[in-house]
């Protein structure tokens, strides 16, 4: 099977996962053809995941694929956004077409899920990554940013912390072939759910979100840096997952959940949601992280050390 | 320098690179805000160049940074588009920041070139691929696609052929340290210029476009196949550049000029061009890609094989 055969397949497998109403044009052209709709700005961000740095090369193909679909989307939904598109670049060993239709299957299952086609890619020979361009609509002028945060709001987490730095710890994730494979902790890891709704309906209520993908000590750090705040957080208020240590619930990267500020009063607002909301602290005047009145240092994954 | 440092590093680098009009929020938070000006479509693609596959690694970081932009670009072209932005992952080995300032420069040169800010990126650890995703703007409806050519369009392309194709065959790529080092073969496989001006030049004249990337018939393939048309060729009109064979010019890739197709009469509506344009052959209504009157297959360059 040649480059173009491989690609044909792919689009064929994406099916619906390539339509949407405002895809004019999708795979197979130069480039895909977008309407934004009235009224929308585009929020856009690109993540990239390596094998064996940022998941296991020898995990189900299936897995990886979803999971590099949300590790992209999660920065939508930290922006309050929806809808958009998806373009995929697969760098490839070899052009394995079993292994790429389990990808593609679970690259479309993420983004039903979401609701954000995917509209192009490319398809490269090397060795193996996968890089995902999101692009979600935001109403004009609500995009949620970092920079928001106020001294007297409410620090907010959703869902639970620590599971896939848990599972990370534990190790064996590289044995999971499928979703029938996974526990509580690994399905953390493989399938994270990018909270698109969340981000939805903090739109005009949170001062600021970002999401946890490298730790919520190292994440809020950057929330407060870019508001010019602090954060005092209270230890007890973290929701650490069964299984998690909560070390792992302040450090570990790789749970995208959602990190947002709330003025007061502002939480009675929210609509009901699909997930648990945590208040964990409150932003302060004073800059720097403390937890139960200590400060520390904001100690989450990076990627490269001097 | 850890990872922030390095991206705070690239993001002062690119400076005014990051900024157009239509960008509302630039890199630094979960995502760029970008709104579309209105009556505008979004054109979408992404590209990724792996280190000794599409580009040697021991080049100057600047080279490759500037090919990795008008790789992506060129599709823009292709489509018609202008403005837009471009989204950058970057795969590398470790974070030297010096090898990363020089990418950036190349990649700033590029994006000031064809107008195209570079508003977010990602940075991972792996082995080194530039990928990079590029957005443009196009009047709703005009986006040209491959799929418009009718039997008796004139069939056209920008500049000369072959001269990526010569150097790749000569060699010697890898030593080429700056843009002081480069002879004019080498200088069109490091420094393509994607077409936007003839893309733009060519809405509502041109029936179909695409670039010239993985060689002319194969690319002139994809094209007939789209449209449901053939073409006829004539070898004479193909434009070789100097130090390049025919068959260079008719199957390497890495040119990045323009193919479209023209219905009788535009021609002579299309404004005064920077490059010039060339009349090769003509659509037919019986299929295939003929050259000098005998068929021939699509024989350009393919990722992978059967």
């Amino acid at each position: 099977m040649n480059e173009f055969e491989l690609i044909e397949q792919i689009v064929a497998d994406l099916g619906a996962s390539a339509c949407a109403p405002w895809v004019r044009v999708g795979p197979g052209d130069d480039a895909a053809v977008i309407a934004v709709p009235a009224g929308m700005e585009l929020v856009a961000t690109i993540d990239a995941i390596v094998a064996d740095v940022h998941f296991p090369a020898t995990a189900g193909a299936a897995l990886i694929g979803y999971r590099a679909v949300m590790v992209s989307a999660s920065d939508l939904a930290a922006m309050g956004a929806e809808g958009g598109y998806l373009l995929v670049a697969l760098n490839l060993p070899q052009g394995d077409p079993a292994w790429v239709a389990g990808l593609t299957r679970g690259m479309a299952e993420a983004s039903a899920a979401i609701g954000v086609p995917i509209v192009g890619g490319n398809l490269a020979a090397g060795p193996l990554s996968i890089t995902v361009a999101a692009q979600g609509f935001v109403p004009a002028g609500q995009a949620l940013l970092r920079s928001g945060a106020e001294p007297g709001d409410g620090v907010y987490v959703t869902g639970e912390l620590g599971a896939a730095a848990a599972a990370l710890a534990r190790g064996g994730l590289g044995q999971c072939a499928s979703v029938a494979d996974l526990d509580p902790l690994s399905a953390r890891y493989f399938r994270p759910m990018a909270r698109m709704d969340v981000g939805r309906a903090l739109r005009g209520l949170a001062r600021s979100a970002i999401d946890v993908s490298d730790g919520l000590l190292q994440d809020l750090g950057h929330l407060c840096d870019a508001s010019g705040v602090g954060v005092a957080l209270d230890s007890a208020a973290v929701p650490v997952a069964a299984g998690a240590t909560l070390q792992q619930a302040l450090t570990g990267g790789d749970d995208y959940e959602l990190c947002f500020t709330l003025p007061p009063g502002a939480e009675a607002r929210l609509p009901a949601l699909d997930v648990a909301l945590h208040r964990i602290g409150e932003a302060t005047a004073e800059r720097g992280v403390w937890l139960d009145g200590r400060q520390i240092p904001a100690g989450g994954y990076q990627h490269f050390h001097s």
